[in-house]
């Protein structure tokens, strides 16, 4: 395996992807590219699953879908792209469970399936970071901590499950801050959804997120919550589709675009 | 008395107030008109306020001051503001103390006198209710619940004291939203200074705010805090000068300038 840096380009990530050199995650990784969550799903679940993103614009930001169906390029998002090889580590769902991970999905690709890619959290926190706010699962070296509220999302088709949401807790002027700033960024889950006692959304106990890592949450800060790109995976759950194709949560597509030509845009 | 109402004019409150016909709160009356915090002082000490008020943009936001000492026109605000009659009601401060309420200052009008407008939370209450937001001290018919805080201004001059800030219960989806409204309102106060647990800013009881009046704060509210227009009367407590004029709290002077047109500009 080769070492993904910061100073790499988007092509460079996606081509040791490609060539099954690097199956890493990707914070951190081509600094200022704009990643994103992946789903791969059959042309006959495309239309309800592009109008839950329609729905639900917070959680599930869309920035892309294949051209037409079968095509596993994204040339939006970087012209050289392969849908099939450029993600870093696949999930392979088989009604509604992750039965399987692996660096490429060549083997499976079928003539309907039609590629999603959504906004994406680092995006933001790149942002956060250079107005000097602290991001804590970046300055503890961890994985953000995610929560299932009990907020529903609102269905599309077999579509449907809660929210997931992002946790950051930090001093009340930055979360003041990080909530205008991301307000700007609306294609990558834009403003918070919360903020404040986790118990009104249905976070029980901030020690044990769902999905990735706790992280420490100090006497004076506020936490701060956001919609998360993990929301479509349970989605999928609920779907339980005979196939599907997901990233590994953290494992995302590098894609061309910087961070900075998101900020504003719808 | 005459009534004042929301579809009068700027200049139709001000002619009340300048014939003595209307000294009340102003609070909902000439609606879409910015109304200002007014605080006038002798030339030699001027520039030490101008220079608080620029050390402090967040609770001093200045939108006017006199042409020269002495003039008691505000041109940028109203072509025929007469500042010694068109607030409804004054305060006579001397050495640090409200001495006196009257209607007008033309009998203690000085040739060294300087006029100060700062901006108003009244034109950013406005905005949250355009947006379907529940301003709890309207809905509730009653003055805002104010706070002395721990956090210190920066001094100038003779002008020094404690940030005195306003406080909004909402529930924190709108609170989200109304931080990213008042961002774009930095001369009426801004964006809030803080959000979620009073302590961390040494408000110790919101039942008892140290002006305005108590508000409902209920179990799914955040309380959100933002920088308050009476924070420049706490430093004139301060400063003890021999001599000071500023409104009543609650009764602003009425402008002709529209609340929209304050959006986005410094």
């Amino acid at each position: 395996m080769i070492a993904a840096t910061a100073t790499m380009s988007g092509a460079e990530i996606r081509r040791l992807s490609r060539a099954a050199e690097f199956a890493g995650q990707t914070s951190g990784v081509a600094a200022g590219h704009v990643q994103c969550n992946i789903v791969i799903l059959p042309r006959d679940t495309a239309d309800h699953f592009e109008q839950f993103c329609a729905l639900n614009p917070k959680p599930c930001p869309l920035l892309a879908i294949s051209p037409e169906p079968g095509n596993y390029r994204l040339p939006g998002l970087g012209e050289d792209i392969d849908i099939r090889r450029d993600v870093p580590l696949y999930r392979i769902w088989r009604d509604g469970l992750v039965k399987e991970q692996c660096q490429d999905v060549v083997h499976l690709w079928q003539q309907d399936w039609v590629a999603f890619a959504l906004g994406c959290s680092f995006s933001f926190e790149e942002a956060l970071i250079k107005s000097g706010i602290e991001v804590r699962n970046i300055s503890e070296r961890c994985n953000v901590p995610m929560y299932r509220t009990n907020i529903d999302c609102t269905p599309a088709g077999p579509f449907r499950g809660k929210l997931v949401v992002s946790m950051r807790p930090m001093p009340a002027a930055d979360a003041i801050e990080a909530i205008q700033i991301c307000g700007r960024y609306p294609r990558v889950h834009g403003a918070p959804v919360h903020v404040g006692d986790p118990s009104l959304i249905g976070v029980t106990d901030l020690q044990r997120p769902d999905y990735g890592d706790a992280v420490t949450v100090r006497r004076d800060d506020v936490t701060v919550f956001w919609a998360c790109g993990v929301t479509p995976q349970v989605a999928l759950e609920a779907a339980r589709l005979p196939v599907a194709i997901t990233h590994e949560p953290g494992h995302m597509l590098v894609t061309d675009l910087k961070n900075e030509e998101l900020a504003g845009t719808l």
